[in-house]
């Protein structure tokens, strides 16, 4: 991707039980892939979970935190399935990348 | 933590076997720790990588980029560890904390 562009980097703890969060995890990043500005995603867990999603301007951003199928999520995600999260909006200045392929 | 600061988003997968890396990340992770402008560390795993660390500053991040043990595990990473990763420089611009706590 072209430098530079924005990351929201979404650290978080889970609670316990699944609660639909699966499923509205796999809806959310499908919707994601549909906004304006949208460049990628990725996620990993192992207690922690640690998802970033990457975007063309912070315009964009706060159009999809803005987006009303994902306001009910994030409002599901705090009374449900969150016990703490942290949110980074960055301005990503410069990458690097490595591949034995 | 107050903004701006920097995070260093590494994504990775791994090769297949350990090969010294959990030992390795661990000691590079106690290292990081002592170094001047270190803020935190963020990681987790499932299949992807995602590290993210925290720095003061730009000049912090190409510091520890330079440090001697931490350049012998980049060597390392490059020859036994890692089959692809992506490194991001990014400015923190802001962010939001959620605690059930």
């Amino acid at each position: 991707m072209k430098t530079p562009y924005y990351a929201v980097i979404f650290t978080n703890t889970r609670t316990r039980g699944d609660n639909g969060y699966a499923a509205m995890a796999a809806e959310m990043e499908e919707l994601a892939k549909t906004q304006p500005g949208y460049l990628g995603f990725e996620s990993a867990r192992d207690g922690l979970g640690i998802s970033v999603s990457y975007w063309e301007s912070l315009e964009d951003i706060t159009r999809w935190k803005a987006n009303t199928d994902h306001r009910l999520a994030q409002e599901r995600g705090i009374k449900d399935w969150y016990s703490w999260y942290k949110i980074r909006i960055c301005r990503v200045e410069r990458e690097y990348e490595f591949s034995k392929e």
